[in-house]
C-alpha cells in the first residue's frame, strides 16, 4: 500500500501537518518515506470521542461477533505479512525471518482470543440462585459476569514491531474484551504501523462495526501519549517499554481526577541462576545456550537474561571461557534506533568503569550510529548486593556475571532482588531439589519461574504469565500474554432480580451459549 | 475479656504510650475505658517486618490449613458474638439486634472463604501441555495458578465495626489468598476492635501459624495508616471509609519508588431511577421501602440510596408526599461519631441553601452531640445537571429526589453520573424493556444493578460485586464483598519445565487436590 504518514481517525484519516518526522533505517541511518504527522491534540480529542461513542455499540457485540472481527484482522496479516515483514526489516534492522514469524505469532495471538471470545466461558459467570426462605433474610437472585472497561489507550513497544504493538497483545485483548483501542504508534516503525492500522481499519469495517473501534494516532514525542492518558474517557492503558516511560505513564494515570489502571510492562533483569550441576553437564552448552539467550533481537527482549548468578563450582571457569569466546566472536548487533545505540554504548561504558568487562566483541568499523558491541560484565556477589543498580536493565546484547561462591549466596542474592519478569534455574532434580527454598524465594520475586531453560521466548498460551512486580511491570496482578491479558480490561458487573428478558445471554437460566458458570460457587452441569 | 488498649505485634502487644485517645458512646458523650495507645512508628516497622517473616510460611500452608483458620476464628466471633455486640452498641450507637447480625455475617463470610479455599479451585490453575513436535519452535510445559501478593495493610470502616473492620470481608479474603494481614483499627470502635483482634490472634496460635499473620495498630490520626501504605514491604492496601481517605491513601500507594494496589471502597450515590409504572403500583409502599433504605443504619451504609431520579407521572405526588409524612415522624438518628454528626449538620444545612429542602424530621431536643434529623431535598433534573457536587455522597439519613418530567431524562440524568457502587430500577417488565438503553448506560456508570429492590443489603455470596467505577471504588475490576474478594491479594505465578516434584500441589499432573483446572485452556476432565 502507500504510505501517506496520516494518523487513523475511525473511518478517516488525520490532517497533513506542517511537522513531521521519519522513521529511520537503523542500517544505513537513511530516513525513509513518507513523512510523518504527528497528531494534534484536537485529533485526539476527537479519536477519544470517536472510541467512546464506539463503545456503545461494541461493548454489547457477542463473542461470536468480536471473533470475527479478531479473525478477520488475523487474516489480513496473515496476507500481507511480506508487505509488514519488508516494511519493518527497514524500520528496525530485525531479520526478516523474525519478522515473519512474529507476523505468525500477531495473527495466532488475535485467533487465540477470537477462539477465547467465541467459546465465551472467560466472562466468568456466575449465578447464586435466590434463597426465598433463607434466615433471617431472604437472598435475591444474584448473577455477574465480566464486562468491558471502555476505550483503552495502547502504546506500541519498540523491540517487537508486530507483536506487542498496533495488533499486538494488549490490542487483541482489549478488543476481544470488548473495548475500543487507540493506539499510540511507536515513531520507530510507523510504517509498520500504518500498514497494520490499514488491515484492521478494514476488518473493522468489513464486519460491520463502529468506526471508532480502532484509532491510530502518530507522534514522536510525549504529547499524544500525555493526551491520550489524562483524556476523560478513556478508561484503561497498556503499555510496553522502559521503566521511565511506563511509570510516567503509571503517574499520569494515578493523578487523573479519577484514576484509570494502566498496565505497563517495562523493566526486568530476569535473573538465571546456576546451580553446581548445571555447570557440571556440559559448560560450552550452557554458555551458548545463554549467549543465544541474551543476543536474541540484539538483546532487546523484555526476557533478555540480564543478571547471571553462578555457583562457585567445578566448570565455572569453562563456562565463563566459552562464552567470553563466544562474546569475542560475536558480529556487530544493530541497534532499533540510533538513540538506543547511543544508551547503550554510553551506560555499559559506565558499567565497565564501575565493574570489571569481563569480555566484548570487536568494535564496529562500519558507519551506521545503531551498531553495538555485545558485552558480558561480572562481578562479586558482595560488590552486586553493594551497589542495587546493577539490577537496572540495560537494553541491548550484555549480561552480567554474578559470582556467588558461599553456601546461601544464592538466597542473598534472591532475597535482594526487585521483581522480575522470570527467574530461570538451571541444575538437575537433586540440585533443584536442594534448593526449594529459592525457588519459593524467587515465586515472590517473578511472573515466570523457568527451569532448566532460557527467559527468551514467551509462549502464546492459557497459562503463560508475562508479568511480574514492580518495576518488571505496574501491577503483579496481571500478564500482558496469553489469554489471561484479557483481564486487564474486564470488571464484573452484577445483576439483581433482573428479568430474565434483559439478562446478557451468558447469565440467562437456560444457558444459551453453553458457557461454564458457577451456581452458588459450584460449576454448573452442562446439559450435552 | 479485660481490655488494655494496646496494639497487637503478633505474640506480644504494643508499648503503653503517655497519649491516648478514647472511644466514645455516641448516645451520652461520654468517654469508655480503657485508654487507647497509639502505635509507634517503631511499633509499625516491627509489625511489618513480623508480617513479612510471616508471610514466607503462611504463603505455603495448604488451602486447609488456612480453612481450619478461617474456621477457628469465625467459631470465635460467633462464640463471642454478645460480648462483641455489647461493646460495639456501646461504641456505635447501633441497634444491638443489627450487631449480632453483623456479628454473623462477619463469622459467615469467614467461613465462606474458608470453604473456598479448602476446595481449592480460586486459584484458577492452567495447564499448556508441552508440544515437543510444534512448528516453528517447540511448546515448553507451562502451568500457572494464583500465589498471593504478601503482607496486605486493612483499614477497619467506621460504619461496620464487625463485617468490614478487623476480621472483614478485606482481611477474610486476604487471609484466604496467603496473606498475612495488617489491621488500621478504626479510632471509633477501638475496643470492638480489640476483642476481634484477641480472637485472630488466638486462632493463629491454635492452628500453629506464625504469629506476624495477623497485627493491629491502634491511631486515632493518620500517622500509623500512612506508614503502613508507605511501608516497603506491605504488598497491598484494602480501605472502606470516605472518598477523601481513601483518595489519600491511594495516592500514598501510588506514589512509593514501587507502586502497590491500593483497593479503596469510598463513596457512591447509589442511583436509583423510579419508572411510570412503579409510581402507578403502591406509592406509599413504595416511599415505605426508599425510606427504609436511606434511614438503615442511620443512613451510614455504602449502599444508601443518596440519590432517587422520579418520573413524572401519576404516582408521583402521593408518593413524595408518603415520603415527607415518613421523614417528618422519624425520630432522631444516632450517628457513629460527634465529627460525622457535625460534617452531617452542616453538609445537609449548606445543601438546604443551595436547592428545596422537602422534608426534615424534628429537631432533637437531647443533648447528644451525635444525633441527626432525618431529611429530603428535592430538585429538578436541570439544576441538578447543572450542580455537579449535588452526586457527592452526605453519610448519615438523608436522600435527593430528582425530578424527570421529559421522556429522555432518565438517559440524560445516568450520561451525567460518576462511578456508583449500584444503580437500582424500579418498573413492571415492560416498562424496564422500553429502557433498555438506559439499563446498559447503568452498566456502565455501577458494579451491581438492582431490579425492583433497594441497593442496601449486600449479600456475601459468590456473584456479588460489591465495587464500581470511581469514586465509588479506586478500581472498578475488583469487590470486596463476596468470594470474588480473593483476586485483589493474589498474582498469577507461571512455572515453566517444572519438576513434578517441586510443582505445588495444584498444578501436578495427578491433580490431587482434585481441582477445577483448564488443559491447554478447556476444562479438565475429571476422574470420579
Amino acid at each position: 500500500m502507500e504510505l501517506t504518514g496520516q494518523s487513523f481517525l475511525g473511518s478517516r484519516r488525520g490532517a497533513a501537518h506542517a511537522t513531521s518526522f521519519h522513521a529511520v533505517n537503523p542500517q544505513t541511518g537513511e530516513a525513509l518515506a513518507p513523512a510523518y504527522h504527528p497528531a494534534s491534540l484536537a485529533e485526539v480529542d476527537a479519536a477519544v470521542q470517536l472510541a467512546s461513542q464506539a463503545f456503545a455499540s461494541f461493548s454489547q457485540t457477542s463473542g461470536r461477533q468480536r471473533a470475527a472481527f479478531l479473525r478477520r484482522a488475523a487474516d489480513g496479516i496473515t496476507a500481507r505479512q511480506q508487505e509488514l515483514a519488508e516494511r519493518a526489516h527497514l524500520e528496525t534492522a530485525l531479520p526478516m525471518p523474525r519478522l515473519l514469524g512474529e507476523a505468525g505469532r500477531t495473527a495466532n495471538q488475535l485467533r487465540l482470543f477470537a477462539a477465547l471470545v467465541e467459546e465465551g466461558s472467560w466472562v466468568q459467570a456466575r449465578i447464586d440462585p435466590p434463597l426465598p426462605d433463607r434466615q433471617p433474610i431472604p437472598r435475591p437472585d444474584i448473577r455477574s459476569m465480566l464486562r468491558p472497561l471502555g476505550p483503552v489507550a495502547v502504546f506500541g513497544a519498540s523491540n517487537f514491531p508486530l507483536a506487542f504493538s498496533v495488533a499486538g497483545g494488549d490490542t487483541a485483548s482489549a478488543f476481544a474484551a470488548g473495548c475500543p483501542v487507540l493506539v499510540k504508534a511507536h515513531p520507530a516503525h510507523p510504517g509498520t504501523s500504518e500498514i497494520v492500522a490499514d488491515i484492521l481499519t478494514q476488518a473493522a469495517a468489513a464486519e460491520g462495526l463502529h468506526p471508532g473501534v480502532f484509532t491510530m494516532l502518530f507522534d514522536s514525542g510525549i504529547d499524544v501519549g500525555s493526551a491520550l492518558v489524562r483524556h476523560p474517557l478513556v478508561r484503561a492503558v497498556a503499555f510496553t517499554g522502559s521503566l521511565r516511560g511506563g511509570r510516567a505513564l503509571m503517574d499520569l494515570a494515578a493523578a487523573r481526577p479519577d484514576p484509570i489502571p494502566c498496565f505497563a510492562e517495562m523493566s526486568s533483569g530476569n535473573p538465571v541462576f546456576i546451580l553446581p550441576s548445571a555447570l557440571r553437564r556440559d559448560p560450552s552448552q550452557l554458555a551458548a545456550s545463554l549467549f543465544g539467550s541474551f543476543t536474541l533481537g540484539a538483546g532487546q527482549q523484555c526476557t533478555k537474561p540480564g543478571i547471571v548468578l553462578v555457583a562457585g563450582a567445578p566448570g565455572d571457569q569453562a563456562f565463563l571461557d566459552a562464552l567470553r569466546s563466544l562474546v569475542q566472536s560475536a558480529a556487530p548487533a544493530t541497534l532499533l534506533t540510533a538513540d538506543i545505540a547511543h544508551t547503550y554504548a554510553r551506560t555499559t561504558e559506565a558499567r565497565a568503569l564501575d565493574i570489571p568487562l569481563a569480555a566484548a566483541s570487536p568494535a564496529p568499523q562500519a558507519a551506521s550510529t545503531c551498531l553495538a558491541q555485545t558485552k558480558i560484565f561480572t562481578v562479586c556477589l558482595e560488590e552486586f548486593l553493594g551497589k542495587p543498580h546493577l539490577e537496572d536493565e540495560i537494553f541491548g546484547p550484555n549480561t552480567l556475571l554474578v559470582h556467588c561462591g558461599e553456601p546461601g549466596d544464592f538466597l542473598r542474592a534472591a532475597h535482594s532482588l526487585e521483581g522480575h519478569l522470570t527467574a530461570t534455574i538451571l541444575g538437575d532434580d537433586e540440585d533443584l531439589a536442594a534448593h526449594r527454598e529459592l525457588i519459593q524465594l524467587l515465586e515472590r520475586k517473578a511472573g515466570r519461574l523457568i527451569f532448566n531453560g532460557v527467559p527468551t521466548g514467551v509462549d502464546v498460551g492459557h497459562a503463560m504469565v508475562h508479568g511480574g512486580p514492580y518495576p518488571s511491570t505496574s501491577d503483579s496482578r496481571f500478564t500482558s500474554v496469553g489469554s489471561l491479558a484479557i483481564y486487564r480490561f474486564a470488571r464484573p458487573v452484577c445483576f439483581q432480580n433482573c428479568p430474565q428478558a434483559l439478562l446478557p445471554p451468558e447469565l440467562q437460566d437456560t444457558n444459551p451459549l453453553g458457557i461454564a458458570r458457577l451456581i452458588d460457587g459450584k460449576p454448573e452441569k452442562l446439559t450435552a
